[in-house]
Order: C-alpha cells, then structure tokens, then sequence
C-alpha cells in the first residue's frame, strides 16, 4: 500500500460561533488541453480514484461506438448515462427506455440496489410499500449506456462490469488517452457499483476534463463524441444529479460555459470549454460538503456568472433545527489565496 | 476566528484496493481523574465543542436537583435524557412519559424538529402519512431532562436553551468543575438543537470523564449522580442511541467497564471506571467513520472483551452495492503504534 502523508492544505473551514469546528484538507488542480496547470494546490499527482466523476468518460463508447445514434437515444437517455441521478421518477424512466431501445431490461444491471438518492422518491416506494431496484440505484444509467455500448459493438453484455471485460478495457484506454496517463491494473480498485475504478492524480484527471470540454487533444470521433454527451447533459441538467443537487442546479445555470461531475469521496471534476480548462479536486477525507464548496469558490473566479449561481455556496451558511444560523462553511485562507492568483492571471481562449 | 493548522495526525485510513482513497486526522486524549494523560496523539489543548458528547454532564442537574427521585425518573428516562436518540418509538415513548412525570408536554420542548435518526421510525412516519415532531429529534430527551431540572430547581423553563438561563449557567459551572477548565461565552457555539456548546480541550474532557466515571474528584452529591445516569444508561442502552448504534452496542457489550457518549463533528467522550479513566476524541474534518474506528482500535486495547465486542468496527470491512468487499476502514500506523505502548503500560486502577 503506498505511503499516506496528510500534507494537503486545508481548503474548507466549517467554523462554529468563535471556532473552526472543522476543517477539510485537500487538493485541486486546474489544466488545460496540453497539461500545462493554471493552479495546483495540494498534491496533484499522488493517484486518486475518481469514482463517479469521470461517468462522462466512462461513457463515451456509447457515443463513439454510434450505439447512441443508431438507438436513437435522447438527451436525457446520454445524460442519464453520465449520471448519479437522484432515482426519481424521470431519472428511473430514462434509464428504462434507454434499455428499450437496446432490446435489454432491468434484470441485466449489474450495479446493485440502493434506495433512492431522492428523499422524494424513497418516500413515495415507501408509502407504496415497495422496495427500491437496481434501477433506482445512482449508477443504473451508467450501467444501462455500458450495456448499450455492448450491444452495439457485439461484446457479450455479461460480465460487462468486470475489468476483464472488453468494454472495460476499451474504457481504460479511453480514459488513458483522455488524460495523458496509462492505467493499469496495479492502481485499480472495485466501485460502490462493482464497476473498476482505476487511479489517476488530479493534474490528469485535469488535462483529461480540459480535453473533454474543449475537444483540444482529442481524436475527432472522442471529441464529437465528448461535445455530444456535454450537450446532452446541459439539455437536461436534472438527469445528471438531480433537483437540489450541485451538479445540476450548477450547470443549469452555467452551461455551456461549465460541465461538471462529482463522486463518492468527494471527487469532482469539471470542464471549462470556454477558457479551454479541465478541473479536478479531491477531499483528503471523503466529505462533500468540502468539494463542493472549494469548487464554488474557484468558478466564482474563473466564471463570470458563477458568483452569483453559486451564491448560497459561496455563502455556506449553516442553520440548525430551529433555522438559527450557527455557522458558516468558508474557504481557507489558503484557498482564498491560491484562488484571488488565479482570478488575476490572463486566460487564455481555446481554439475552436 | 482561532488560527486553523491541521497538524493531527492521520487517525483512520479508508483502503481501497491497493490505495488509501481517503484518510481522518484527528486528535484524542486519554487521562485519569487527576488529569494525567496516559495518552495524547495530536493537539488534545486546542478547544473543540463536545456537542452531544456531553449530554450525561448537561443531566448532571437533573438528578443533582433532585428531580429523577422527586418525579420517579426511571432508567430508560434518564437513558433518554443522556440520549442522541433514533426517533424509535421506545425513544419517543421515553421522552413523553418523562415530559408527563413533570407536567410538561412536547409544546415545551426547544429542540426543532428532524426525521428521526431511525430508518424504520422514519419508515413508519412516512406510511402513516405524518410529519416528525420535535419530539422525534435525537436530543428531545436531553431537553426533556433539562425542562425536568428547570420545574424542580423553581426556574421558568422559559427560555431554558438559551445561554443565560439559569439552568445552562448552572451546567456551564459543572462543566467546568468536572472538567476542570473555566468556560466562558468567548469560546460558546450554538448546537443543532439551540442549546450552547461550550468548547474546551480534549485533555480537559478527557479528564472529566474519567471523574464522571470513577466519581474521584467530584464532591459526593454529583459522584452519586454521575453514577445514577451511567447505571440508567447501562440499564437502557438501546435508549442512549439505537439499535445498530455505537454507543448502544459498545455499552451493551461492554458495561460497566464502559461508558461512551457521541456527538456531531465526530466527537466521542467515554468513561472507563474500573480503569479510572477518560477518553476524548475528535476528527478533524467531523467523520463518524474516523471517529468509530480510532475509539474502537482504544477500546480493544484497554479492556479486554472490546476485542470480540467491537469485532465488526476493528475489522472495517466495506462492501459495495452487491456485498463485494471494496476496500476496508483501517487503523493508521500512527494510532495502532500509540495504541500499542498504551496497551504495554501497566494500569492503575481507581480507588473505590
């Protein structure tokens, strides 16, 4: 097992009347197409699993592989398969009729069942005395896009879930090619989903989001696939995550100017077409509350409208039970500074 | 604001695979009645709220006033009242008979309201159609305990959660006693339930649990209470937390060699009386996952039937969605080499 050194900055503060109560550690870094870092804070390349926040990486076989064209699959069907969707009513129909079209059912998930994200969803299963499926499990579109990829490129669509797999190797060679780094097997492990989640440091994870967005460094196949599944996912921002949720409520707002992905462990990593960059960033510990607010705090400076679209974010106000104002989650001092360098620094456009 | 180094140490990793994904630091404290630490990793002088850690100290005045004898208190209803309850019905029934012993009714209670802790309770709530009530919140029970001590002691339960009624005066000064800190309103945060947390350190807390569990060093009318609410609390459990909770388990188990206490932010506090010592613990950045596995890994080297007690939480397995093994919850190398010169030194018992 490699070493485990905890030097990472502190980059969120959750304070308490006259006490940070909390602190969370991590790293971020900023790149664009060619690698080049615009920010690192922390250590970028120490490997990370990125779990759920290279879902769009992860699907673009479905695109590339002309599964998503020959099925004639929707923006919510694409976005869906992007997506840790909160397992309400129009995430579970676009899961559904994804797998339709391929002539495949719910039976062939592989992903696992879990209640609901969605409060509201867990509680109408609730008070229909119903139990929740695979398909109610945040993975289940990223399952049913791998299973159509499948099916279209003629892989035996079992055991599509294991490394060994042929769509997961073509996978890792996307992903390795996306981000600049080889992946192997001695940096791999086994996510929520059962799906292989293979380690990469944040600088790639970075360089591979820039590309990503921008389509700089990309086949032309891999970057009209990545623009299609990109616009999907701005046409119907509610199938990525869901209503209330980060990555929704942000690229409603934003798009086309952010795409952006979170996963388990607090891994988020966006794209910046506009500006030509890739973002991507990891709490030391695990908690969202930590990634999200460090990401809010960057766009606020890379995006012009991110200010005020991620107010209440950059806000962090903490209420209790009673609606009485405790605390407040804020920006290190180090964040803050690391992110004022970057607001000040001239950006440079991607070529289009 | 406090300055905010994140110098602790790495307390608990997360493995997966072949790497450590994600990591706790944090700081604990073990000490004797005396305040002698037998054991202190990170900074256990910086203060930290012990929120719902403390709730047995914040009962001290319940049973010291009199009221548990006056009102004919039972075990489960000062369980309760040291309780960060499920919202299960043996909670809520607990809670409203203790109410009802003083006079009170739920109207009283300052709390606010959450969906209970408990996924059945909640389960139940929702087929029925109903809301939570603030009857249902983790802490209605420290706050009936409170309302309790108000009616006895002659003060207006009016206002009681606030910082400057009598009776959190008065806890705030046994606080401090059994402690051995001052508190004032310079280092005061409010709780998720209203009521004031008063920071302190670790070494203080530490020390404070120790006396609270042996009763050496407290004056013999809050020596008798302490040991009122610790043998209700080891009569009751199930009423402290909840099934499949910690606390609940680890007492169940382990008492009366083990008196433990949680709180928001992963903070833990425990009594070892037949040891004659305290244990304070916090995670940086609030995991309950850190903080669970840094007492257990203590706990399993301090008394000796910890060990098959905690079994589950020492081995940290984790699955996935499908019962895969992922990854495990592990001790770092950092705590287990601490842990192992505590387990090495010879002990002293407490004078009875």
């Amino acid at each position: 097992m490699r070493e485990t050194s905890s030097a990472n900055p502190v980059l969120v503060e959750v304070v308490r009347g006259p006490l940070v109560e909390s602190r969370h550690a991590g790293a971020i870094a900023i790149a664009d197409a060619d690698g080049r870092l615009v920010l690192a804070l922390g250590d970028v390349e120490r490997p990370v699993y990125p779990r759920s926040a290279v879902k769009a990486l992860q699907a673009l076989p479905l695109v590339e592989s002309g599964a998503a064209e020959a099925f004639g699959l929707s923006d919510e069907e694409l976005a869906v398969a992007c997506a840790s969707h909160s397992g309400d009513d129009v995430h579970v129909a676009a899961v559904r009729s994804l797998l339709t079209k391929v002539g495949l059912d719910e039976s062939h998930l592989a992903c696992g069942v879990h209640w609901p994200v969605s409060d509201q969803a867990t509680r109408a299963l609730i008070k229909a005395g119903r139990r929740p499926r695979a398909i109610h499990n945040n993975c289940s579109g990223k399952h049913a896009g791998m299973l159509a990829a499948c099916v279209r490129l003629g892989f035996d669509p079992s055991g599509y879930e294991r490394p060994d797999h042929k769509l997961q190797i073509m996978i890792a060679g996307i992903m390795s090619e996306t981000c600049g780094v080889r992946l192997d097997r001695s940096g791999m492990g086994v996510d929520g989903c059962s799906l292989p989640t293979w380690s990469l440091p944040l600088a790639a994870l970075a360089r591979g989001f820039a590309r990503f967005g921008a389509g700089q460094g990309l086949e032309p196949a891999r970057a009209t696939a990545a623009a299609r599944l990109m616009q999907a996912c701005f046409a119907a921002p509610e199938l990525v995550a869901g209503e209330g949720r980060f990555d929704t409520f942000a690229m409603r707002a934003l798009a086309p100017e952010l795409f952006v992905k979170g996963g388990a462990e607090a891994v988020r990593c966006a794209a910046l077409p506009g500006l030509g960059l890739g973002i991507a960033l990891k709490i030391d510990d695990g908690a969202k509350r930590g990634d999200e607010r460090t990401l809010a705090e960057v766009l606020a400076a890379l995006l012009p409208k991110a200010r005020s679209a991620l107010a209440d974010q950059l806000d962090g106000e903490m209420l209790n039970w009673r609606g009485i104002n405790v605390g407040q989650i804020v920006a290190s001092a180090k964040l803050k500074q690391a992110v004022a360098a970057l607001d000040a620094r001239p950006r440079r456009r991607a070529k289009a």
